[in-house]
């Protein structure tokens, strides 16, 4: 049994901000002086530093000043083999794939390959302060072996899975229905909840999967029902036409996995840009969520997701944020904040319903919600991780305030000095800066499960 | 007399990339063994080593290895006494002004808060590797005075003017039209081609100017022809809508500034987003040029810039692009291409003119020359900046392709070892994951009239 205590500034989330309407801050919490108890990789207690240590007689505490500590980020859409073509240039989705995407991908056949590309992937998601993600592999069983092995190796919670595609797909990377449904077998009973992984079934898309892939990733769930399921959802305009297409006996495109039995809870649909409200209903019916990928739908051309009809709360569907690299240009949460912010500023330039114009309007409360315990919310993590609450799992963050471009520090300063703020609106206020102008700068520290996985070069 | 070489690997533009559809390397040019040559802060020779060095026998030289120089970057819209508002939550652009931006103004009319501004200001632009900007100032002479004292002090080039405002501004900011004319005049005769300072007369915008105002600026043009004109053009529907209310005798934005004989060479008209295809006809035929600045536009979100529209050869328009700080979120120009790219990518999410919608890809080559060359272009100071010709003020960035967060580093050993390129194309292809995966990480040193103003921290 290792205990011990951080003593810090601390931030988290109990509720939903956009349940608050103009009075969001009630849906955060925020100890100037906090103590948080870890035992054995789990957060055993958490509040205000005087209250905690007096139930913690003899507690090894670390304090860590002039910084926010905060739960570590949340990436609900990443795609691991895709980490070294970020910021391919010039096409939108179809031909960027088949140009870019799909030549690298390919690579990940070769187990050594993978093996440098999870290791470098994991630096980078830690230098960033992301602690759990949702990643898409590739057609490889040893793709999607290394990056468990990786996550394992480094004790930090994954969600991920064979990446399914058997149309559209170059020679050599298709993958057909049968093996499909025999390597994710395969790969179900050895990594899922092993350790902190979790199973994803992961057709890529309905749109690049046949009728026989999506009925063998069925059959996964209906045989593995506590498996998540991970895909595309609705990204471009010209995907969705072609579904009409490939499934004229579904209505819309939610119907295919509707049709599939995959929508419900711990099915995440990436990016969700061109639903219909009829679709938004029944997402939020069915405890299906959507990934909103703000970079990617911006690098990509691909359109402005509706969040403010996302979040009404008569159809509320589950949220999780996700960089989608390498259709996101950078993998660092905040940055996928910063263009979060925009596409919902863009949505209101065009927009006159004023509740969801309201809604569209991206807070440091909801930003930093949706990337911690909203986040674990929309993939059904929320028992594990998203805040300090005792029981969960000890990911968090150290964030230094002033972490980004030189004309930051100054712009803090107006807000709370040493970027260390005394009260929650101050802490708000400097992380609505760190969203909009700073950048992984600001990850000074990340921890998995009680340990330190990322020190910034330099910091002590 | 001080003579010096840089030997680096270099890249620069001879011309416009538009111009060069589906040639674009056609307009750079790229020495992976180049020589520069600067005396007294001016370039007196360039090109291949070999053959320079062979013209200049005992040059003192330094090299620089594994870095790329480019010239210095150009910032063609940037508001000085938004530095430390950069980055403010929640409001579309006239509330935005109100809530955040008048406030912070005010304040620089105080002497010593406008000189510590001014500092920080031209530090963070050099952290950027900004060497040049058009910058707004306030009503206060001070504010202006203590921006082109700072600039003088530096050798940094500067187009800058007193910010006139008689409408919609609080209290104790507004500047009566006579004294804008008195104040300007004084300060042009005062800064006006003094050392590196060109002088700007800045109607705020015509929105926000009585008539009385644009009348002093169209005064202060005819009397001082040589001078430039910055002011806001176009950036939101609703300041449009406004705009047939105050000026019901001109046909559209453009004709304002047309009617008070602004619009020629020198004339630079923020944003541009809500230009009629008429209007952009106009500004290509006088001369006139837009600044676009995307950051601004989609945190504010005031709209799609139409850049395929504006570089349509037909009907070329001059531009140069700009940070908009505080409007927009980010200062490095490097970020500013990244948003310019995805406002690129967006229209072509809406376009059905293939034309067009190829002139929306920002390629590396056409946003680097964008603010470089054709920055210069746009400001009409292609004659003093913008590229390595011999005759130019020798300002220039060094660039580390490497900079930036984490995940860059593999991405840039796709095209080069050691981010050094050997080829023009290996060089646009590591420019191009320096506008989108990259930051102002990249900038390594920056040099403003033939000496070094900026060294990134640890840099040796």
């Amino acid at each position: 049994m290792t205990e011990f205590g951080i003593r810090a500034s601390f931030l988290d989330f109990i509720d939903d901000p956009w349940r608050h309407v103009g009075r969001e801050s009630e849906a955060a919490r925020f100890h100037a002086d906090g103590l948080l108890v870890v035992e054995d990789g789990r957060i055993i207690d958490f509040g205000a530093h005087d209250e905690v240590a007096a139930r913690h007689a003899g507690l090894a505490v670390t304090t860590i000043s002039d910084r926010l500590v905060l739960p570590g980020f949340i990436d609900g859409h990443v795609h691991f083999p895709q980490t070294r073509v970020i910021g391919a240039f010039g096409e939108h989705l179809l031909p960027w794939l088949e140009k870019w995407v799909f030549p690298e991908e390919i690579k990940f056949s070769d187990r050594a390959y993978a093996r440098e590309a999870a290791g470098r992937f994991f630096d980078s998601l830690v230098a960033s302060g992301t602690t759990t993600c949702q990643a898409f592999t590739t057609t490889a069983s040893a793709a999607t072996e290394e990056l468990f092995d990786e996550a394992a190796r480094r004790n930090m919670r994954l969600i991920a899975g064979l990446t399914g595609i058997d149309r559209l797909a170059p020679d050599g990377y298709s993958l057909s229905a049968e093996n499909f449904y025999r390597d994710s077998k395969r790969l179900i009973e050895r990594y899922h909840r092993q350790g902190r992984g979790l199973y994803a079934i992961t057709p890529r898309n309905a749109h690049v999967c046949t009728p026989d892939t999506m009925a063998a990733a069925e059959r996964l769930k209906r045989e593995h029902p506590d498996c998540w399921v991970n895909t595309h959802l609705a990204e471009t305009t010209g995907e969705c036409e072609d579904m009409r297409e490939l499934y004229p006996d579904s209505a819309d495109y939610v119907a295919v996995y509707e049709k599939y039995g995959l929508v419900g809870p711990k099915f995440s649909g990436g990016h969700g840009v061109w639903l219909s409200d009829d679709e938004f209903d029944r997402l939020s019916a069915g405890g299906g969520a959507i990934t909103f990928c703000p970079c990617s739908n911006l690098f990509l051309g691909s359109g402005l997701f509706r969040l403010g009809r996302a979040t009404d709360p008569a159809h509320r569907v589950r949220l999780s944020f996700g960089s989608d690299v390498g259709g996101g240009n950078r993998l660092s949460m905040l940055n996928v904040l910063d263009e979060a912010y925009k596409v919902g500023m863009m949505n209101n330039g065009m927009l006159d319903d004023p509740a969801e114009a309201e809604r569209n309007k991206l807070s440091a409360y909801r930003g930093f919600w949706s990337i911690t315990l909203g986040g674990a919310e929309g993939l059904y993590i929320d028992d594990l991780v998203g805040n300090f609450a005792p029981g969960k799992e000890a990911d968090f963050v150290v964030l230094d305030c002033n972490g980004g471009p030189q004309a930051l520090r100054w712009r803090q300063s107006l807000i709370a000095q040493n970027g260390t703020p005394a009260t929650l609106e101050q802490a708000a206020d400097l992380l609505f800066g760190l969203m909009v102008a700073g950048d992984d700068r600001a990850i000074e520290q990340t921890w998995a499960m009680g340990r330190q996985v990322y020190l910034r070069p330099g910091s002590t």
